[in-house]
């Protein structure tokens, strides 16, 4: 099976990028399943129905979210009419939290794929604990077996906490993929029991920026401790970031990670599908 | 100029791939300096004159430090006899901190190059201002002027303050490289105004492991929050990682910047003097 | 019911100003169950089961913890025999914690009150959710019907997430009492559905100190940020500082709920047993 | 020399508690300078203009600000006309913050009190060393000799920073008094050098609240992580909450401190004015 995962879209410029690149890259690859983080699709804050659209469009199968899921408040509702719109899985059990923390998608030609977004807990907001959520996901869930393919999005601050991850659901999941700190990592392996892995996917973003944000107001703010305006996207043009995946359908273990930097400032990495490959597909 | 940063090696697994990778390199490269961040270089925890001495003679010319500068308490009476060992700039005026947070070297070509460390302060050990720290040394030190190339080690968590960083002193360094979160990232570039960047260098280690330490007490308390044994450095093969960079001796800005990673589990990247360059060299 | 709660009794001075003054105190207020919080008992750093011996024998009917349970390592294996000792009840399922969060005692008199220990989240070490922890003991076991008494100790730094601790039990606990800041708040009220609460009982330590360990190893490290030495418990005498409640057996809810604050630098606080509700008890 | 301090404010019920309670007791109490924390004066978050003005017109003779200063940002530009309105002392050099960090006053009798902000670094906003910041104000206006009182408003998360402050500067200051957690800590003492010291004077605000906020939305926030509404500011009687001073003119150090806690739900504590001082005041 092969797939793309997108790292945090940020604002307008990541959207536009991803229209413009998407389409193209999945041809390209053959890609059978595209998921995109879409937690700051919105002006850079949360996803609004119609930023969602535009990145379905653009040909997503699935958007995951972050810390900043609800930050536009029709999210709230939207997510429960859209089943391909996932947010953190470990909210705690008082939460209730609308809509789902994981889904398990078929596919055009009848793979199925599990994807789930877990929050972690270093430096970032209170949740239940990401390790027990996952596990609980991957033991009822049996890769290879109840389905084809199994991402995590691990949208975390902390590098250790995303790599220890990775670990634990080496040999359990396809793809265990960070997300949340808008810059991607040079990390991209498959680890020892065949999980593919990179710590961040990097952001849909401006890179000449601050985490995809126009450099201005955070540069005032780490300077002078004293906010003036909003934060908003950097509206030059943007690289998409993300991991290109090939996995066995046998075993739902990952046999090849490609970095995906695609467009704008950042050095240019795009995966190129091997003919034999191409046509055993 | 031609030089290399190399993020922090932790035990050692990384001053062993040090010792092994980076002479062929130096000569490879025709490198004229050469910095290595040492904070985790003695058993992942700070640096002793032992661990500093086999990096200098792996051909290291500066070490830089970070929050863990003084974890073995030699380094305290050490760094005041050596001055090629950086700590953190931005201690407060009370703290009196031994050693030096800047030094300006003298190349054996005679080309002179300023390199200083800085905390960050988002989620990290609370420190003066970094900016402002870094800016009075820019200030008093214009690059292409009274140095030939200045390198500022941003160790920090945050991947938007080490932007910001990059932004702040674009124009004014030659490369602002972070450190400290243990993992290469892919954002490599050039600002606007000629400044190398690269949010981490990555660091000097093991990569089946937890930003270089050996998995199980990590994973053990991540999932159960309760520590039973000491970290220790994860021991298999390790890939050095960090930044090439060339820059125009005339104005100190970069010309170049590409990541270095090599040997153990990550995609390799090993840059290649052009010709052309090694003759004008 | 009456009985009382001591907050984080910190090294030798605190255990030493509790058995001075603790076993008069029962007597004169006929106290029928005493709690500590005796997370910094050893050293000011975890608990021993020596530790925890002197406690009992100075008139504790249980201990409870806190971020410091296992500081002391044997304590991991001393609260498996030893019920009376209360480690955080809101681990996370994968952690197996030794121990309980939680038990049911039965006093001289055959009443019963249940004890809890809780660790808040806000910039404290990641534990699942405090509220639904609390939640879970406090409906299966409903007071006034399930037990006579119910205390909360709600470990924690922030007051906000304290007080809406408090609010959270109102009407369901008979005391919702903080410890871990080792300062204890002047706010002692019973809550609108009855609970009594204080913000944070404060410690039993000597107060000539900061947060009960010699002032000049932290004053060195909030000056200078470099660490030279560990922290030692203060050792001149120690206010025991906690607080006194009486309750409603009837309904389990709060009648009276006074500070406690006996011995050492800090103004006293002594409460008194009115003599007619001496006869009636 | 006498007076009172009191802390944070929090929106009308704190404004209103003041204007009722607050003439009186500067009658009874014979006082020559109340200082009032306003940070949150202004709907919980910051000050205007017009919420200062009721608060001078109540009997403040100065305010001083925190973590909040600036939420509302009329107060940038009035804080530069308003030499009575003092915010923290320990921004960084770059910032060019407006207004002052510290203030000296003189009373109608004569006497002069140099009032600080400063805010503490530990779980709060990224500041510079507040050690540092208040050492220069105390060591350039020698109490005793260049004035008759110095009084530190120490706005800080963590209780060992506030103690540690305390220490630092005991035998140098007539008062360092702890503000933003919004909860009266019950530890006022007179330190070994003569200073005054309580760890937080605690909020001006409505205690059937969570830090002077209605219940619903932090409750709603703890329990499921996912906000509805803004905060406001809960609205019952307010108890002010501060502390009383009296200070020995000829060395500026502190003969008494007491609690002051008067109208809404606390305990109430309202300092009394022996004879004896009264006449000699
Ligand atoms: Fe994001
Ligand atoms: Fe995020
Ligand atoms: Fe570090
Ligand atoms: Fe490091
Ligand atoms: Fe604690
Ligand atoms: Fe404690
Ligand atoms: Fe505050
Ligand atoms: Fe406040």
């Amino acid at each position: 099976m092969r797939f793309a995962f997108f790292g945090d879209v940020v604002g307008r410029a990541g959207r536009d990028a991803l229209a413009e690149h998407l389409p193209g890259l999945k041809r390209k690859l053959d890609l059978e399943f595209v998921i995109i983080n879409a937690e700051n699709a919105s002006a850079g804050f949360g996803v609004s129905e119609n930023s969602a659209r535009q990145l379905f469009d653009a040909g997503a199968d699935c958007l995951t979210l972050g810390n900043h899921s609800w930050d536009q408040k029709e999210a709230l509702t939207y997510i429960v009419r859209e089943p391909r719109l996932i947010r953190p899985i470990n909210y705690p059990p008082l939460a209730d939290a609308p809509g789902r923390g994981a889904n398990l998608f078929e596919t055009a030609s009848g793979k199925r794929i599990l994807v789930m977004n877990v929050l972690g807990l270093v430096n970032m907001a209170s949740m239940d604990d990401p390790f027990a959520a996952v596990d609980k996901q991957l033991e009822s869930c049996p890769i290879g077996m109840a389905c084809d393919a199994i991402v995590v999005d691990m949208h975390a601050e902390a590098t250790s906490e995303k790599m220890a991850m990775g670990h634990f659901c080496d040999g359990r999941a396809t793809l265990v993929v960070g997300t949340h700190t808008h810059v991607p990592t040079g990390d991209h392996q498959i680890l020892p029991g065949g999980t593919a892995y990179q710590t961040d996917a990097g952001a849909c973003a401006d890179y000449d920026s601050v985490i995809g944000m126009d450099k201005e107001e955070p540069l005032r703010r780490f300077t002078t401790r004293i906010g003036k305006e909003r934060y908003r996207p950097a509206s030059g043009p943007a690289t998409i970031c993300g991991v290109y995946v090939e996995s066995d359908d046998r075993t739902g273990l990952a046999t090849r990670i490609e970095p995906i930097r695609i467009g704008g400032r950042l050095s240019q990495s795009i995966p190129s599908l091997k003919v034999a490959e191409f046509q055993a597909g």
